[in-house]
């Protein structure tokens, strides 16, 4: 074990002492656990990590040297091999006691290139605009008249032909308008946003468009595009080029619409679909000290877009994932079954790394015992839902008491199966946790040059990260099936 | 008077009846106005104009119009020059009875061109950067070791000489971080910012240093580098590219600094200094029905930075003070003086457009009576503040009382001169309003591509131009010498 580490567990010896004294009062809330499910000095124990979680900047210092040292790491890149090593080498340093990779092919690359735009006429305008993932360019300079559809279903509901033909389709939703309505599920406006995101270039082609442009799928006012999508051309579909332009700039342009007159819109991209890449999943594992080769599991995705540093998506999750599992490992003693972070590579092109790891762990599944992962950016955790069996559900309610005192509340739906990568895992039987977590400014900064470290609030990361050791050490401490 | 403008005043009256039921209760409380200062016909009139101001979005259309159909336009820009036409047909089609444009030569344009940066080592990362006005461009790519300076005043205490040979001076301090201790004037955090962007290529030259890169001057934590300046070198001295990098590029280069290693960057700037240019300052009047030639004077500046279509900077005052003097023109009759709106050029580089004004009107300036100018954006007025004879004072205070119900509280400071350009007048005798408005925002926004219509709030905007149009309606018809 590194002296570092050594080090730093005397330290918090010491400051558990202090601990232990400061938080008599929690302690006492807490006596409604049931100890007859969580052992008294297990749920003593669990109390002492989150508290010491809670005063450990660990999360935003991982996020912090992942935003400076290595930056912008989209799957392919120089910057995501700079990710997959500087990954090994911070699992090691954290005191991790197994590292290692495994490799995602990913069949073909994307070369982002130069994006620039412009308004013509009626009135000239500069106009901010990004090649959404995996657009082919334009060769050249493209021009057309904009035609407007407030939304996918508008586009889709032109029938199938020429009739754009000559015309760039502009999808127009905002996001930052989207009012959810009972029945709604979470997530919605973003679901109803990315449709044009994801499907908008093969629908317009279909119907002889030369290129789309969306309004951007964010909440934000800033004038900034975000990127998104990838992967996304059918064969038999002539591809033509996709772009996000920003809030304002689509205002902009909607105001022109508005005064009756075409609006003649120009865009030069470069960007270019290439041969096959490479990326890899890292893994770090805290080894169990009694049953090694079951583990619980804490993802997050190490790839990113491109134009900002990833803070948020998904530095958040690298760092507080990372975090809480080092914080477990810190204890006196190894959890009687292994912790595993799972780092992804290529989530933002369609959660390839972790189709490829399940492909790979098809008959491990089941040492899977729990999962969860950050996908949502920093903010600080709300609420716990539960994806377990009838059986555990009873245990799960007993470890939440013991987060309950950071204002975490509890949801019946017991209908999680981990965010992200890790739903893919979750929807093939793994058990899994996730915290709700606020996310009021996560669609401000998403796919943006603006997704930044400045954007991290230490004192919500260190709330999630206490979150989420506390709960997975229990996890990984009781002797429980948690399969539904 | 065009047909429209008449259909809008048959709809006022219409509206105003209601008004005038609608606020009873305002003009009960308004009763501590003192008639024998402000004569009641002339209160209620100007009540009623201020509450049809507060129902009229003319100032919003206005700015929408300008940022629409012109947007950017820095002096001597095609932008620029659309705008002098875009201003003068507005004022016409506004109804105001004259309108003209006086030619305002500048010694020398610019060209911004591409600017582009990048941190070399230890780390690499693409670098948000936009050139200073009127910088020079780099010749090529330019790279050097990060030599960082608190502030400007750190930068200064480096004797003259070659010590930061082969560096790019850095000025790191941030606006964002100030905090007014007592004594500090209005706008010191701004104030302390500007003096790097102003003046550090000179002084960072004399130090030897081959470009400098400052902080952007700026409240905000967006991946925009806020432009300024312009005009700047001496001819003595040595001259280096100056350019702004964002405030999360700032954070990320202190981070990388503070690891011990230097800091490689590198940047490009094709920006040229050209040939003279002209601009013009175009001006509308409401002409007086007794005394045309003495006028009260609203402000603004019709010039803006390029990156952004100058919404807020200064759409907001062109927006406001056309709208306010348009609504006294839509009165039943003429005002007994005149109202000028002045729509300055050449503002961001220099105050030159008003200073070419003053140059002109030398013998003329008693004859602006009072005057006023919005260049801090459309935020809801809080404070009035006068500039005026001790005479005038008692007068001031009673027409306060009518924008009073507004929320605008009152300043007894007595020291305004008129905002921005206007400041050249007020300092050379012209007696001087001003409303502070609420500017939370302003910096965030200010001199970067995101300055854009959608970050004008509406109502605030109303709020502004109905409290100009009251106190510059009463000022007209008053026969108050507002002299010192």
């Amino acid at each position: 074990m590194p002296r570092l580490i050594l080090a730093k567990i005397a330290a918090t010896l010491a400051l558990l002492a202090t601990v232990l004294i400061s938080t008599t009062t929690v302690l006492a809330d807490e006596t409604t656990v049931n100890y007859d499910i969580i052992p008294r000095p297990l749920a003593d124990t669990a109390v002492l990590l989150r508290e010491r979680a809670l005063l450990d900047n660990l999360s935003v210092d991982i996020v912090e040297s992942l935003t400076t040292e290595v930056g912008a790491r989209r799957v392919g890149t120089d910057g995501d091999k700079r990710a997959i090593a500087w990954a090994q080498a911070k699992f090691r340093e954290l005191g991790f006691d197994r590292v290692w990779t495994e490799e995602v092919p990913v069949e073909y690359g994307w070369k982002r290139g130069d994006a620039s735009a412009e308004i013509v006429s009626p009135y000239p305008h500069h106009i901010v605009l990004t090649a959404l993932g995996y657009s082919v360019g334009t060769g050249g300079d493209l021009s057309g008249e904009i035609a407007e559809f407030a939304d996918f279903e508008a586009l889709e509901a032109v029938p199938e032909g020429n009739s754009l033909k000559g015309k760039i389709a502009f999808v127009s939703y905002s996001m930052a308008d989207f009012v959810p309505q009972p029945g709604d599920t979470r997530m919605a406006g973003y679901g109803k946003g990315t449709q044009a995101r994801s499907r908008g270039h093969v629908v317009a082609a279909k119907r002889g468009a030369e290129a789309i442009i969306i309004r951007s799928v964010g909440t934000d006012n800033n004038r900034y595009a975000h990127t998104g999508s990838g992967y996304g051309y059918e064969d038999d579909v002539r591809k033509i080029p996709a772009a996000a332009i920003s809030p304002p700039d689509a205002i902009l342009i909607q105001n022109m619409l508005r005064r009756g007159k075409p609006v003649i819109f120009k865009m030069n991209m470069t960007s270019q679909i290439t041969a096959a890449i490479k990326g890899a999943n890292v893994i770090g594992e805290i080894s169990g000290r009694l049953d090694p080769d079951n583990y619980v599991v804490l993802g997050a995705h190490l790839d990113s877009w491109d134009e900002g540093t990833g803070a948020i998506d998904d530095g958040a999750g690298v760092g507080s994932m990372m975090a809480a599992a080092a914080l477990i490992g810190q204890m006196e003693q190894r959890p009687k079954r292994s912790i595993r972070v799972l780092l992804f590579a290529a989530e933002e092109i369609g959660l390839i790394g972790v189709r490829e790891y399940y492909r790979a762990n098809l008959n491990n599944l089941d040492q899977h015992l729990l999962g969860a992962e950050v996908d949502g950016g920093g903010g600080r955790p709300h609420t716990l839902i539960s994806g377990v069996g009838e059986n555990a559900l009873p245990v799960v309610r007993e470890m939440h008491k013991l987060i309950a005192p950071l204002g975490i509340a509890w949801s019946d739906a017991n209908d999680a199966t981990g965010a992200s990568d890790m739903s893919v895992l979750g929807r093939a039987g793994m058990p899994a946790l996730n915290f709700m977590q606020n996310s009021n400014d996560y669609f401000d900064y998403h796919h943006t040059p603006n997704d930044t470290f400045d954007k991290i609030i230490p004192a919500d990361m260190r709330q999630l990260t206490a979150a989420y050791a506390t709960m997975f050490y229990l996890a990984s401490e009781m002797e429980i099936d948690f399969r539904k």
